[in-house]
């Protein structure tokens, strides 16, 4: 099993870098950088050590250029580059290898959605069709035979998985106001004044609110697949964590129902799968699954309006983790390998 | 002009000493501790080093007892103390001192409403009819008259600067959904395994959302007075900040709206006060109030939805620094006296 | 194999249940709590959420009293207790099970030195002379045959790694002068005035500097061992980290040296040791080892000056981490087993 | 009074607005930005608010360009620019208005130490002569009558208060090892990837061990004008701080003392400056001096030896603050205008 990172100094791919290190089924890691290759992965990524070693035959501890990891034919790539380049530099792939799109330009498959959120077209739209939207929790029977996995953005993933139960269920009506509060990785490993240490400690602000952030249109068109009555707004927060989203929704209900019968709602949905960890009667903290994959949720039923709270690491079950589930899943292998289920302190 | 500080060595306290030590107006602070009376203030709160001693005359630098206190007959008392505790202990002062209560013991004045959220009557409602509500910008007019002020809570006031205007002109409708995120300071200076930085740094939750926490109780009388159709839905959170409080507000237009408009409702309403610093077309960061007495206030229309965005340091204009200000109002001092018109970096 | 927990919520016993749920050759995790006993794990400690599961056989889910975990007969003993109440508190299993103290019960073999440092005699003296100072990559030979491993403190472990192969070398004279900087996880879990967020955010201090630090007995009692002219300045700081520890060290060289030679002397010393880290040329960054056993050490010849740099996570490598190596190495199991060689992100 | 400052936009630019906007003997305010000239200041830098329009008449409330600046005339120019480009932008204003300079280049005297530190020969080398360093409480005399003032280094300010006045007693031998603990602020505003949030968040390290920082010059310049038999190796450490600065420092003792004495010796060279807070028999931390221009300074013998604990704001004392400070001193201000004696919470 040999598994292609592109992008692997951005913080996804790091993060993936630790996780298929630690994978009892990958046995080849090929991480690629355009920027740094030649350069002994752990000159790059210090935190990696020697961990990564042992998985790096062919790269001989490297990190490598597309080139080289197009001719190492890999089973699967995991891409972690900008929306509207990834597909693109994936073209190489698509047809021979699995590829799972950590950027957004399989999630959306309405050409004017995207366009609505992205500026243009989305980048392969002829691939669209076969794509799959990876929310494992969601789609994993699809997943199972996909070749091209959009893996789900941060946001969406914390705000559907307590939602889509309660609005197959046909429970919800109206409007869906959802406040989500995130860690500053989100904004990935750029150089931007606004992401110093210095600007970001001790602050605290809304961005993109309501109905203009990208990943608004993302959420929609996810909800709408269950019940395309609801409407959205949706207001994204950065708060001063490193890692960690919390969503809190609050919606009308479109018939009684009490805290119990929403409990068997879910535990119809979600079964024993092992990263869905309902928690009621208490409120989700997100270093409760920090470094995990798991998403734990809660729920309060108050009169005619439910609450919903879920929370999840952004870079696990938000990116990089949900991304190693998707393989496991289309491959074969135990749902949880190579994955955390409890979080860090 | 002689001020009583009751509770000197909790946050609201130690944030009075310090706006105190610089106010132009007064002359003395009395700072009282029941704990460690006898002490000397810095030794006690080093932060505050040599400033305090220049107003220290009789209490010649050191903490005083309650009944030392009350023989130094003060113009004016803060009562930095725990709720249901606060007016019983200021009785000495009443009809000698103006009192400036920090706790809720006179925020609600109705009695049922009260001891639905604090679990009991209210302490003194022999008093309460007398007793003003703090929010300085909406009612300094009885300020300036009372001697009895119950200054707000940290989330009613920044949650209340941007609905009041707007429920007052009949522009809302329906249900507020209010998310708030406050800094770890709102929960006081108790000694709690919750509080401690370990369990609060890279973390973040909801807690006592929708109708359950006290302050909810405190938003919706004081709504209800400018618009009694008005719903509620209010949800804190706890972020890792020391110090600030951002709240988004979702609600319904009761009539179309532009942004325009909304800022000449805010402009007649609010006139030329100091504090409150309208931001249109931004979204109001935390650290931009950090130590200052600022609100800053955003909003944005978004089809038959409007968003509303407010920040303070919870420290300041949601506890001390008010109290500082209807103390400013009351003995007509400028009201900027002694606070910040700035936020530290 | 069966594991005892003593202490269990306490931030050493949280590590230690996650690190021994993910431990290939533990097959039951017995948790003793005597506060919470008979609750849930995942109630008392939700981030371990269903994790700790599918090993707790016997304990059915639960915390269990002592009572219960003595009769479970276990192989091991993990002792996350205060110190002067551990090795007391572990009598019951002594000669039945293998102790591994993560208390300084066991750590200081003289009577005298002892009591200096912890104020009274060693609780359990006869046993002093068959327990085992339990620094890995130094003892490793006897502590495959100790049945009491005295587990290092978290100063002396990252403090003693880069010093100890120089000083049994020969190469440093004089005064050690040792900096280090420690999270606050390290101040344990106590509820504390002076632990809270607020209080230690944005904030930094030294504590117990030069020879007052309990720690500072036990780094230089190991010192001597090698070398018994040297003398030490040890002071602690505190800065607003969850987790981590750096020590910069600076001391006389006894003779001339180069980087080089200091590299070799490591390399001698360690061999292939897997969690010993050298990165010469680079100044190590608490980041890179953050979740990870590993500790990351370099150096710096100035003139007749050799500077030390040595970072660890305080709870793994620290405390834990190695009370799990320690647990490899005495029953022979593999040396990284359980215990990651990578820092989280 | 007219005070211009150069670097507007740096934090040590907008540290300096809201200390001018405050300071009773500033009349007017002329802000400069070379890349964002024309807009308004409040726009630039929302924190700062309304506070700055009162004092801005000629700017209009806008950031001007240097020529603007040169037409207005100033008394007093800061200069917050990068080294070695600052003295030859400051160039128009010598001789017509005192300038304060926040970079390192009238620092050093000596030009070939100047170059070891900087690379190249100091940019006006023809008016060091008459340039004085601006460490407030050792050189005020001179202050008072310089027209060119170098404001001191973060690191220099802070590990200097403590050691001048035992070197110029005689006090000290040998080697002097400080460790210094510095807030991230200290790296400046640039956008850089080892300066963002997830990267210095639960981080900390070395960097520029020993003889190698650039202010290493500086210190041991400025102690060696005190007593030149003394060596130095200083350390600086990045610490997840917004705002402050420790120095820890040790030091063999020329001859027995108590801390008496030493406290006696401080005494007598700070006399009673406001900004010199001495705290023996404690070890002060840096929340206590946060937003303030204070150092705190604590001290403690052990047999032969001295450690020395000291604490500053590092953008405050460390930088705009001692700025100020020279300014009062310069132009016969009242020493405390405009500053703060307290540390916020």
């Amino acid at each position: 099993m040999k598994a292609v990172i592109l992008g692997t100094t951005g913080y996804t791919g790091m993060i993936l870098l630790r996780l298929l290190a630690d994978h009892p089924d990958v046995d080849e890691i090929i991480p690629v950088s355009s920027s740094r290759f030649g350069q002994p992965a752990a000159s790059v990524d210090p935190g990696i050590g020697k961990a990564i070693e042992k998985k790096q035959g062919l790269c001989k501890g490297n990190l490598v250029t597309l080139e080289e990891a197009i001719a190492m034919k890999p089973d699967v790539v995991f891409a972690g580059l900008p929306h509207l380049e990834s597909a693109k530099i994936c073209q190489p792939f698509f047809g021979k290898s699995v590829v799972i799109d950590l950027s957004a330009d399989f999630r959306i498959k309405d050409h004017k959605l995207f366009a609505q959120a992205y500026g243009q077209e989305p980048p392969c739209p002829e691939l669209l069709p076969q794509s799959v939207y990876g929310l494992c929790e969601v789609y994993a029977d699809q997943i199972k035979k996909a070749d091209i996995i959009a893996n789900p953005g941060c946001y969406p993933t914390c705000t559907l998985l307590p939602v889509i139960p309660l609005a197959k269920a046909g429970l919800l009506k109206g409007k869906i106001v959802a406040n989500a509060l995130s860690g500053i990785s989100g904004s990935g490993r750029k150089a931007k004044v606004q992401s110093l240490f210095c600007e970001r400690t001790e602050n605290t602000c809304a961005y993109l609110p309501g109905q203009t952030h990208r990943h608004f249109t993302e959420i929609l068109s996810q909800i709408a697949t269950f019940d395309s009555g609801l409407d959205l707004f949706f207001t994204p927060h950065l708060v001063p964590l490193k890692r960690g989203m919390e969503v809190t929704t609050v919606v009308d209900l479109a018939k009684p129902v009490t805290n119990d019968e929403v409990l068997h709602i879910y535990q119809d949905f979600y079964g024993d799968r092992p990263f869905v960890n309902l928690v009621p009667g208490t409120l989700p903290e997100t270093k409760n699954v920090w470094g995990s994959n798991r998403c734990d949720i809660s729920w309060q039923v108050q009169g005619s309006t439910i609450l919903l709270f879920s929370v999840i690491d952004n870079l696990v079950k938000g990116a990089s983790g949900q991304a190693v589930q998707n393989m496991n899943i289309r491959f074969g292998f135990k749902e949880t390998a190579g994955l955390s289920l409890y979080g860090e302190l």
